[in-house]
């Protein structure tokens, strides 16, 4: 991991720019992070829309969580996204996905899983090494968080990698039927939030979802509204869930 | 109303027992409640199992909110409970309830309506009659939130008395049919916590009820459990809710 752009924010966090075997990241520390005191990590998912597009939501997260609790958070530009090489699997399933929605059929299960499994396949392996090298820096410390959507994404790693001890998930796009069973395996703290009327998400699969997670501790925030609608307290909300299991 | 006695407790919080026309009640003041800056003030539901069994759960949740936030809380007496006379109907619709669950029955409509209906009418004009009395009181100002079961009473409350802002209800009980309609007619903000695994409340008929709210803006927090398992987290939770909407 090499730093690329270095940029203290007028609120005292640093913000840095960073590329890891070419794929580009953010890291944000709070002013309090240091070798003595190192920070808590979140790491922060997003959907598939490119770094630059998603900047504005993530970095306003980020300042939040660093400001208000102190937590470190990165972030990470998935496969096929952003300034990262076009990926013709991915784009032929978002433009079947496209075509099944405008044409209001249902949207079958070959489509998310041609859309989805590749992208849990390919991406959650690049936030474990991303892991590795944030975790070698000396002023971020364990434990850490995952918070966000593709929520696949982070089915998988609450699953599989030991070193995340809390999630707070967006049940907000489509889920391969194999997720579910990945789901099961899941056992640390977790929230979901879901939007109630989301356009994109079935509520039934949803809640199914949450049933299915093999945690003991989990938490279902459902807010009325559509999928960009998730309300500002939620914000303050995941922060309090993870300042319950991180601090 | 008059206040029976009163008891300044270590914490700094003020608490008085009242009787208002033969029905007592309880109410907790923070510190910093005076004519000059008036608490305001949360109502706190419970189950119609007496104050005296419930008041350790009850003054717990009084103190936190004085203590952590600054506002008042009271609680009234429900019909046919604790030191009031006994209430020949409820308690007949409360044998048979129990009697249907014991033999593994479903409740049938005829019970729910006869357990919770009579008491919904009662009691909310007397929560009404409190509210009067307490907001007369120049310690306690306006706005006013409403939280707890039985949740038929919080349904009715928060439909038709206009001094409640918002109110956190436990979709822990059985609600009658005509309470569904009751709801739609909710505008003022909620939010609702449901027990995900609640042996004694249908979840699917909980997850109705959380549609049918009228309301623009309602968060439901599930969480794994049983009845009694709501997490301690929950009630900070609803300060917050609470904060949001009364400060």
């Amino acid at each position: 991991m090499h730093f690329t752009s270095e940029q203290p924010l007028d609120d005292g966090v640093l913000e840095r720019a960073f590329s890891l075997d070419e794929i580009p990241g953010i890291l944000w520390t709070p002013a309090s992070a240091s070798a003595s005191t190192p920070a808590p990590l979140i790491l922060i998912g997003h959907p598939p829309l490119g770094l630059r597009r998603m900047y504005p939501r993530l970095a306003g997260r980020a300042r939040y969580y660093a400001t208000e609790y102190g937590f470190a958070a990165a972030t990470v530009e998935l496969p096929g996204s952003g300034d990262r090489p076009r990926w013709a699997a991915v784009e032929q399933a978002r433009a079947d996905l496209r075509r099944a929605m405008e044409a209001g059929e249902p949207v079958g299960d070959e489509i998310v899983d041609a859309l989805v499994l590749p992208l849990v396949e390919k991406s959650v392996p690049e936030w474990q090494a991303a892991l590795d090298a944030l975790l070698s820096l000396p002023e971020i410390g364990g434990p850490v968080g995952y918070e966000g959507g593709v929520i696949s994404i982070g089915i998988r790693l609450a699953a599989v990698e030991p070193r995340i001890s809390a999630a707070n998930l967006f049940a907000g796009s489509l889920v391969p039927a194999a997720m579910f069973e990945e789901a099961r395996q899941v056992g640390i703290p977790l929230q979901v939030l879901l939007q109630w009327d989301d356009e994109g998400n079935d509520r039934q699969a949803a809640l199914d979802l949450f049933d299915a997670f093999g945690t003991k501790e989990k938490t279902l925030h459902a807010n009325l509204g559509g999928h960009t609608g998730v309300p500002q307290f939620e914000l303050d909300a995941g922060a309090r869930f993870f300042a319950r299991h991180l601090l």
